[in-house]
């Protein structure tokens, strides 16, 4: 099933039901947002399922055009955004570039708690006060999750993932490090994401949804230009991993999100980046210092995924940086 | 002006306006919630007020006695909850306790973003999973403020400032240092928090609402016994610092809640602790080793705050330590 919130001029939207193709939609009938549907889901998922059905037989009366410029996120807030940093080779990079010591192995996920009272349109502008801070995207993947008891374990956890969504986590990368340094995380370098439009559930990765892994590239554009492709399997923690580590000392709510930090390949050079902190680091390694700089106002970043048999999964986060007003 | 959110069945409850003394209570007309009364509290702030002098006057006929068990937290549930470490004599100590090498004097507050999906109610027994962890309170003050724009200086800060509220940041002392030394902030060390059933408006405090910093006396007491009365005014950042760096990169939505960090005075010595880990480090300091435990299952602690005349400001934290079960 594929879900999408369309701008209906409140600051939740109004949920509805997206065809496989992604291009039609209708108003979910049984919640009228994502975070209700979240809340019952057990209630709603079979009327769902079967208007998504009916949607994709063309059967729907009140189907329309699926316009993504129409989207909010799928969840346009949320009461909770944990996003960690699964992929080694992203880490690894990262310390270069922070001029962090490198780590002993780790033993247990690493993640922070972020801001998740809004997540930006997948398609609006995304202001900024100065492109000094250093302004960087991060394509991820994420899960959406139902209500998870405290104490989850690895094994249970996956039964609670519901959605997965594809995020643009934007950071401000010369404010990172200072933030890093403290032990806090980060506030000031990690203003709020955006998020793809449609969230899917698992079954509509079919075999790509491996391992509580997204076993899919995650295509990414700057200025038009391809950046990366990287494949979301090789995280060291699968999300399964991740929401038990969440749930270790807290109960989550429906509607938590979780996602998977930055895609990143151990090929980087050759399959390309999902961040421009990770690029300027192989150019720190390969070239003695970073050469590419970080976005402009002005700049854009488009970022997607398709199946192997070219079905868009997600649609397209294809955002424009500008200076904040 | 004192609210309240009294328990109603619902997650967000019934807001209720308060006497001064904390005695009675009235459902406020004006909003149901907090949350709604703070999303439009240029609107309702007038009649808010006018109900609460009503209510100070003997003259509301839906008055009922205050029962601080029905209470929830103020806010029971907000879209996001930032918490700073504003006291030096606590961080000073922090630093020896986790082992943590001495920092230069800060130029930036410190702060981190924390769990918002919920608050613990101010008498609800509060489940942990393991004595192992190091269960922890940390008795803080902290403001909740209106809509406030990205990149709004300190000097600005104050206006948005709404209500001041006291809270119990529960915080797991074996995990912290593990997940501070990862540089991304804490997630399994720290669970929800808990907040004093009362939130108040500046102007409550009188002259104890000084330089954005409450200057009053919070007291600690661990299983009936004094453990602290810290004055809250030693912040080396006041909560104008403190939302200014909140606000550096993102808008903050109405109800955001920051907290000032474990109140905590440099004659710690005399006056007490808000912490237990505060009291460890001191003997760490004194006797070579840590010589008080962290919390057992079943036992309380208690927080309260006065104005110097006795008039109790926020009601009491009054809360048991559990096995979550």
């Amino acid at each position: 099933m594929k879900l999408a919130t369309l701008k209906n001029g409140t600051p939740d939207g109004r949920l509805h039901v997206i065809s496989r193709d992604l291009t039609t939609a209708a108003p979910a009938r049984a919640a009228t947002t994502m975070q209700a549907a979240l809340d019952a889901w057990d209630t709603v998922v079979t009327d769902l399922t079967a208007q998504y059905d009916s949607l994709n037989r063309n059967a729907e009366k009140e189907a329309i055009a699926f316009d993504q410029a129409e989207a909010l996120s799928p969840l346009p807030r949320a009461w909770q955004w944990l996003d960690g940093s699964a992929f080694e080779s992203h880490g690894d990079l990262m310390d270069i570039v922070f001029g962090m010591n490198k780590k002993e192995k780790l033993t247990k996920p690493l993640m922070y708690q972020g801001v998740s009272d809004r997540f930006y349109a997948p398609t609006q502008d995304v202001p900024f006060r100065s492109i000094e801070d250093g302004i960087d995207f991060e394509g991820e993947f994420g899960v959406i999750v139902s209500s998870t008891p405290m104490g989850t374990s690895v094994n249970e956890a996956s039964k609670f993932i519901r959605l997965i969504v594809q995020i643009n986590d934007w950071s401000l990368r010369k404010l990172a490090p200072v933030e890093m340094k403290t032990g806090f995380g980060w506030i000031q370098a990690k203003p709020p994401c955006s998020m793809a439009p449609v969230a899917v559930t698992p079954d509509e990765l079919g075999s790509a949804w491996r391992d509580a892994r997204v076993d899919l590239p995650l295509n990414v554009h700057w200025n038009g230009n391809k950046f990366g492709a990287a494949n979301g399997y090789h995280m060291a923690f699968g999300f399964d991993d991740l929401v038990a580590h969440a749930a270790y000392s807290r109960d989550l709510v429906p509607g938590t999100i979780i996602g998977s930090g930055t895609v990143s390949n151990a090929n980087y050079r050759e399959i390309g980046s999902s961040c421009i902190a990770e690029r300027r680091g192989i150019e720190m390694l390969d070239l003695g210092e970073p050469k590419t700089a970080f976005m402009a106002f002005g700049d854009t970043v488009k970022m997607d995924v398709f199946l192997p048999d070219g079905t868009p999964v997600f649609g397209a986060i294809d955002q424009k940086v500008v200076k904040a007003g």
